[in-house]
């Protein structure tokens, strides 16, 4: 099931993108995520044992904690020299956590970053819980900062991501999605959480509305960005690496990007197979195969990764107005990491 | 199974309680939960449709509205004049409405106040995100009202709901459960809404802390008797009335303060068999109303009746430090209500 996305089509990108790394990104947040560590690990101590089991299974599984990052080096370009960047950052990042945690139950999904899942372990019931515990303790650490327009956006954040994931629920299955609909489902579950992560350290830093409304694009790009390699890599060999199953959203019947262009550029008769095996749930262990060959055959696979690339590019202008500094190059980089990771 | 749980041991009550009656509050609180209500429908709009489903469909199954009720009844008592108290009413009542889609999916519940639970109607998927989108809005309602206190309140609130439920799952079926133990799962799973439902109408009037104190106690103790009723009413007859199985505690094998008191004063033999139907959930058509013949033959539903008055009057003296008012002997009232309703 080895299959390797070809990139070769897309010939703007030049060797120094292909070398594109996160540790620099890494290198400059790497003390106040120390912090930022510090901070979730207490406030996910709980009397009630299975809060931290839960939460720290779901913490120490090594996610990459992009979202908290974002805060960190947004407030660090903007200049802020407080506290509160630490705290929201965690909130961030817990506000993740609970929705992974929801994800998994709504998706019934088995493992989470090659790890059996939180659900699989202690069942539904404690995934929904810890998961609105923590973002019980997200939203009161937010008030501690005391920021009402941070707070502002982050709970904003939380309604779009949640009506997000019932739009998709809603859209799910069904084949004839159109990109636009595929985008605003994405744009919702995982771009404003993105977005909302990025604004609020030039919120925090009290820095002109213009440097909010950059960076919110910043995030939100960067957003679609990565969920639309993520969900190219569904399909990829390279998806293993990531510790992940080549083809859970083929089984889940989650229609995305290389689905949606695969369906539309198909004849009649690719479109009953698509119909067949993702609106309908009839597969078969050859199926999956074949979805990934038609893929190739529509350049589904490729063109998900050149759009991630325009959503990439638009995150890249959206912090033009920023004077040059380490964290804005190291931002500037994280997108190309982002877009080019694993391929 | 028509039982009836005899309240004459019950001396201290007079005959004004037994007819205590909760429209006195209704009818001062009519207006404003009229514009409460407004935002609650308005707040509930998406073009995702099935969010608005959900959410009416739970906001017409003819819940009492107590806790919204509560924040108006409170502010007015502390002589509030702006109109946060209405966006608090509605955010109080959001976070209830999320809770009892979330509890529906992890208490596997078909009911819900006599209709199909949402969870049988949309699914468990859309009953977890559609509960996580209600929380969403009800932060972002808060967040309006720009009260920082009001904030703080209701989002520790939320945490410990959360914690509460969490500590029940991990208590379930646990038949050796003391009296403490589960007072402290309802103490957090019900009583700190009640609590801090009440407290900020006091902290949004920007009354003194030992008022903000006074109405926290007098929401938490209401809160504790509110639910010792529920507990004792889900074995009685009565029970039907209010539109719910009886037994459902039974047969989920969730163990409230009849059961905790039954296995307490019960020898042997009945210790078996509580361990049986309950934590082991190996339960016969004849059980429950062998269950309800033990809780008779140990006073266990009229002494859960008792420990709900004990609750009842340490709400009423909380507000003893508050001058006469209407709204001050509607609460009053409503105590004695919550306590007595369906006996």
């Amino acid at each position: 099931m080895g299959v390797v996305v070809p990139i070769d089509g897309d010939k703007e990108r030049g060797s120094k993108q292909q070398s594109a790394t996160i540790q620099k990104l890494f290198d400059l947040v790497h003390p106040d995520m120390q912090r930022v560590n510090e901070l979730i690990i207490n406030r996910t101590f709980s009397d009630v044992e299975m809060i931290p089991e839960v939460a720290q299974h779901l913490i120490d599984s090594g996610g990459k904690r992009l979202r908290p990052m974002l805060t960190i080096a947004a407030a660090q370009m903007c200049g802020y020299h407080g506290a509160h960047h630490i705290t929201l950052a965690a909130s961030v990042e817990f506000m993740h956590t609970a929705t992974l945690l929801h994800d998994d139950v709504v998706d019934e999904s088995e493992l989470r970053r090659g790890k059996p899942s939180a659900r699989m372990v202690w069942g539904n019931e404690a995934s929904v819980l810890v998961g609105d515990y923590l973002l019980g303790q997200a939203f009161k650490m937010m008030v501690e900062t005391e920021s009402l327009a941070a707070l502002a956006i982050l709970s904003n954040a939380a309604a779009v991501i949640a009506e997000g994931e019932v739009l998709q629920l809603a859209a799910s299955k069904d084949t004839s999605t159109t990109e636009d609909a595929y985008l605003a489902v994405i744009g919702a579950k995982t771009a404003a959480l993105f977005a909302a992560a990025a604004e609020i350290g030039a919120v925090i830093a009290d820095r002109p509305k213009e440097e909010h409304r950059a960076l919110h694009s910043f995030g939100r790009n960067l957003g679609l960005a990565f969920q639309l390699v993520d969900d190219a890599l569904d399909y990829s060999g390279q998806q293993a690496l990531l510790g992940k199953h080549i083809g859970d959203d083929f089984r889940e019947g989650k229609i995305t990007l290389p689905v949606v262009l695969s369906f539309r550029r198909g004849d009649e008769e690719e479109r009953a197979f698509w119909k067949r095996s993702m609106q309908e749930g009839d597969q078969t262990e050859a199926d999956l195969e074949h979805a990934v060959a038609l893929m190739e055959k529509n350049d589904a696979l490729a063109d998900t990764i050149k759009r991630a690339h325009h959503y990439g590019a638009m995150a890249r202008d959206a912090l033009a107005i920023f004077p040059e500094s380490e964290q804005k190059s190291a931002l500037l980089e994280a997108v190309d990491f982002c877009v080019e990771r694993a391929f």
